[in-house]
């Protein structure tokens, strides 16, 4: 899978691009990760890339000009045209089914704007995703393009290596994860609960499975309403943990 | 104001850190941003910061020892104690408003695991706070702490220069923007509505809350709810637009 990034600041991802897992999965050829810095398709002598805004007002905005020119540098000659994401507040909200969605993509380019508002003629006729990684305003694009990267990346085969694939994530199974907890057995006079020790394995299921809908409980109860729960599970909520369906504020 | 970032990848923030806003807050003396690879203090001669999970299962578990240690290192001897604050899926979802709580404090610690999970004494006996930048899996809290980072350091006084500051984003008004067009008038035939052009300041000034109030009906109808709208404001969007505020899913 090749990742495109357009960004006036490429030098903000060559640690990330660098480390880790996504340093790894460019050494094993499974993703081709590259920025493009799009200032050098401004098509002025001043290299300038924005401008004021029609109608008046602050800010500045980017112009349509350079970002056109370096998607298509990009795209020119590709039989199959790559989705072209768009990281702005205004998006819709990345979630986990949108990242495995554009992870069986074979080609994705990115464009990040920073700290100014887009021409709208790039939203209307050049991309094809707007996405937003919260509601909360950053300086650029540059982050949540990050962000959506390494969370695509993983998703593809081979990327995580045995020592991470196993680890069951929170949004895996509709539910918070359940406590974990490694040695030593006894940290500053804090024990481990006695049954993750007990060798039991019927009853460290059982606590896992009720912590971690509890924690679900507590701290995101709205996401209940998604999880696939047993009757039994669902009586034990309402009985022993006042869960009431309808009531997505329920603590 | 200080932020410490306790990873065991301080590569992966060089960038980052170095660049734009950030880069010019730090020069400017408005931000210190430090990381502290945590691995110096796993207390073994292996440098061992995880282990297998009490109970069984897959996956690794980051110690305790380790993370408490690093706290230590930078809290010891101060007054008051900074927040620590765990990047995880499990945690309250960071929003502009946590982004602005955030702001008013002086000293922040982020604690960033990678593809594991926690030893649930670091949440029980060390963190103040647990946050989750979405509902997306990450290969580690790493590009998190970047988010959150930036979105609290451009809140800080002197940060933002006049180049960026006046932009008006998406979730200060409670709306998504209204539409931005900045030169060429006409761009391969696109061209900015008549009205941005008209230098009829009243009429710019209607069509962008209309825009802006259109395109949040259209794309996050939820916000609506929390928006302050003026009676004839909410009259236009029920009649020409079929909002109905008792529908979260009108389009």
């Amino acid at each position: 899978m090749r990742m495109d990034v357009l960004t006036l600041f490429p030098e903000m991802f060559e640690g990330v691009f660098r480390s880790s897992i996504l340093g790894k999965a460019q050494e094993k050829g499974l993703v081709s990760l590259r920025t493009l810095n799009f200032r050098q398709f401004s098509g002025n002598k001043h290299s300038t890339v924005d401008d004021y805004p029609y109608g008046g007002g602050g800010g500045m905005v980017l112009q349509a000009e350079p970002i056109f020119g370096a998607v298509e540098s990009l795209t020119e000659g590709l039989e199959s045209k790559p989705r072209v994401i768009l990281m702005c507040p205004q998006g819709e909200t990345f979630t986990q089914r949108k990242a495995e969605e554009l992870a069986s993509e074979q080609h994705l380019i990115f464009v990040c704007g920073h700290y100014e508002g887009y021409d709208e003629r790039i939203r209307e006729h050049l991309v094809t995703d707007e996405l937003s990684i919260g509601d909360y305003v950053l300086t650029g694009g540059e982050l949540p393009a990050m962000v959506v990267i390494d969370s695509v990346a993983r998703l593809l085969p081979g990327v995580l290596g045995n020592e991470s694939s196993a680890v069951t994530d929170s949004f895996s199974t509709g539910l918070l994860e359940y406590p974990h907890y490694t040695r030593p057995a006894s940290f500053r006079g804090w024990e481990v609960p006695e049954v993750l020790i007990s060798g039991h394995h019927g009853n460290i299921g059982l606590w896992r499975r009720q912590q971690s809908l509890l924690r679900t409980l507590r701290r995101r109860p709205e996401l209940l309403k998604q999880a696939e729960l047993t009757v039994k599970e669902l009586k034990w909520l309402k009985e022993e943990h006042g869960y009431e369906p309808d009531d997505v504020s329920a603590k």
